[in-house]
């Protein structure tokens, strides 16, 4: 148990030097490094299940929790699977952004380098452990991870899998490390390491996310949070815009991609509402509306001014009539969460507006805000997405957990 | 006078509002107000000088800080010439990093939008009230400044200046603002103004970088230490070492980028050292010496272990033997301030190695450290050297003041 300040230290030590020679590994090697670790979640399932069970004995776990903390052999396959996905991605460490030669001569070079050491902080899944050390692995970067307490067990099974394949494989094992004293102390000291930790990505509920961001001193990357708004355009199709608001709210109404908010304009409230109210109630969504959705269906449930800036992760959804484009965009800017933001509309104009004036990681035109995820958009993996500005925005894929170093080649160049 | 929280809020509200319209503007727009700007300096130089005077009759400005706060019409030439410098680079906002059509038919682009609001906080030097405010202009970005009280005159001089010109322009003048009050306390308040200052990048000595780090939640990008080495290969050519080293300590001792320390493999050693050692005596400069380099040049003065960490800013240098590149890696990875190192050699495998072993923002072969620079790299400008991992690395141009958003184009694409 690391209850004391250092042990964590150790910790931090220990990952920091691990991440000095997993940044030198060629692709190879990490790849079959990853082929062997899910060969070994499948090989030692039954310790893994067995430690998730104790998890699931514990009186103290909330039912919520229970859905997401239980594995079963399908989800550790899922586990297994998804390391042989990463093992298959491209390696971006060594990539050369750009390289020129500058007025004295020199050679230089923008290259992909691994962050360092990775802190993650997250609640009770433990896919997040498997899922997170792939990535985190794969882009050359020690991990260290603090689980939620729920799932101390499971975690501490499934990493001591990931490390003796590590360790078979020549790879200092401290490229993966589980903090086993889940005390809120222990956390807060955790995300003050900042000799040794060079970003903390914390994975989970608003509340987790504002805890981190209000404690720490290593960089945070913020995720998560997703207000997300669908506006519709006078010159929308209509059938088109119920389509991608009924999918945007239901397909997975609690994930941070959903659409939580409709804004209409006051050109099309009278012909689109009584659709898209049907239409969202057919799918057994709540329909919360402003006075003037009201006077067009007066049984929608009143709209109060803590809905605007409530993300409901629920199949819950608020509507709102404008008067123009310039006002969806101003409410949008005012209580949206800068996650993924669309406008559906015919117009050139208004569709181009919208997406430079609306400030979000992802702006869409005429599509679902659902599609706001590293695997949609192609980067074959996740580990978050950026709701800031700084260093990645949007969905992270392995490229977003590198950095890059300037690699200069000269012959004896001095500055004058 | 900003001596409440209240009026911190309004400035934060105000830069907010004005970073909206700032996105939008054309480079033709942008460029027009940075040449104003430069000929509002040039007429307005009797109000600035007679600002600065007051500035410098007061006596509680430490001697060391009259030099850098001190203007003449020569540097507020400098200033405007700056300006217009700014002015002629190409404007980062609005390019297309890349674009793909995703699985779904998706036309993704991630393109370059401003950071938004950005805190500078610095020291006396007024010159960075008109350095900053433009680059951070260019890149459609508002500023709020939080300069030294010693130079709050000349800044508030400056300032009026700046804005008068946004304002004939038709600019919001809020998209560059002074605090005026220059107390600690309203100092830490700004270091916490989350909801409005997306960035805080801090410039001057250590102490003020550390200060802000340790009291911001504002992410930081940290800038500004060096402590750079240069190893001596035991393949290097002597004489290109030697221009290298007294390049790196005496072209400019004060700056971040300058040479602090040298290691010598032990195959030169006894060779190199009674050269070098000379040649920096030469230009006056102070050599300490470990106990090896005292063995052969027995007048060094001796280095202590705090010599190793220690950024000297000055004409000093220390020289430490090692027995092999590994013995000179390690010992830069645990002493350096990941900012700039360089090796001599003429061993392929030896500087390719050193390249990718050392953990620094720039890594030379064969070059002086002093090469680490925004205009020396070609980026026409400079805010600064970023020593962190997290979105910029080294020197920091235009392009580094910038973020990005996705701009989607679908034609109704759902999520199945």
């Amino acid at each position: 148990m690391e209850s004391t300040n250092e042990t964590l230290q150790q910790l931090g030590e220990n990952a920091q030097q691990a991440s000095y020679a997993l940044g030198l590994l060629t692709s190879t090697q990490k790849n079959e490094v990853l082929m062997a670790m899910a060969a070994a979640l499948l090989a030692h399932q039954d310790d893994i299940l067995a430690a998730n069970a104790q998890d699931l004995e514990n009186p103290q776990v909330p039912a919520k929790f229970v859905d997401r903390l239980t594995l079963t052999s399908d989800r550790i396959q899922a586990m297994a699977t998804g390391l042989q996905q990463v093992a298959a991605l491209p390696d971006p460490i060594g990539n050369v952004d750009h390289a020129w030669r500058n007025a004295a001569g020199l050679m230089i070079a923008k290259e992909r380098v691994p962050l360092g050491v990775i802190g993650m902080i997250f609640e009770a899944r433990p896919n997040v452990t498997v899922d997170a050390s792939a990535l985190c692995f794969k882009a050359g970067n020690a991990v260290i991870l603090r689980g939620g307490k729920e799932a101390l067990h499971s975690n501490q099974a499934l990493v001591q899998v990931l490390q003796a394949a590590l360790t078979a494989a020549d790879v200092d094992a401290h490229a993966i490390q589980l903090i086993q004293d889940t005390s809120h102390a222990t956390a807060a000291k955790f995300m003050q390491l900042t000799d040794y930790v060079d970003v903390l990505i914390p994975r989970g509920s608003a509340r987790l996310i504002q805890a981190v961001l209000s404690q720490a001193t290593v960089p945070v990357i913020e995720t998560g949070a997703g207000n997300c708004h669908v506006y519709v355009d006078q010159a929308a199709q209509l059938p088109m815009a119920t389509r991608i608001i009924v999918n945007g709210k239901v397909q997975r109404p609690s994930v941070c991609n959903a659409t939580e908010k409709v804004l209409i304009h006051q050109a099309v409230a009278a012909k689109f509402l009584p659709t898209i109210v049907q239409a969202l109630r057919d799918q057994g969504v709540e329909v919360r509306g402003d006075e003037a959705t009201q006077a067009i269906v007066p049984d929608v449930v009143p709209a109060t001014p803590a809905d605007w800036g409530t993300e409901y992760n629920d199949l819950i959804i608020a509507i709102k009539v404008v008067d123009s484009e310039a006002a969806a965009i101003t409410h949008i800017n005012r209580y949206n969460t800068q996650h993924s933001e669309a406008i559906v509309t015919d117009n050139y104009q208004a569709g181009k507006l919208f997406q430079q004036r609306v400030n979000a990681a992802c702006v869409y035109i005429n599509a679902s805000t659902r599609f706001t995820d590293g695997f949609e958009f192609g980067f074959g993996a996740e580990i978050g997405i950026s709701t800031q500005k700084l260093h990645a925005r949007g969905p992270m894929g392995l490229n977003e957990l590198t950095s890059y170093k300037y690699v200069i080649d000269g012959n004896g160049q001095i500055r004058d």
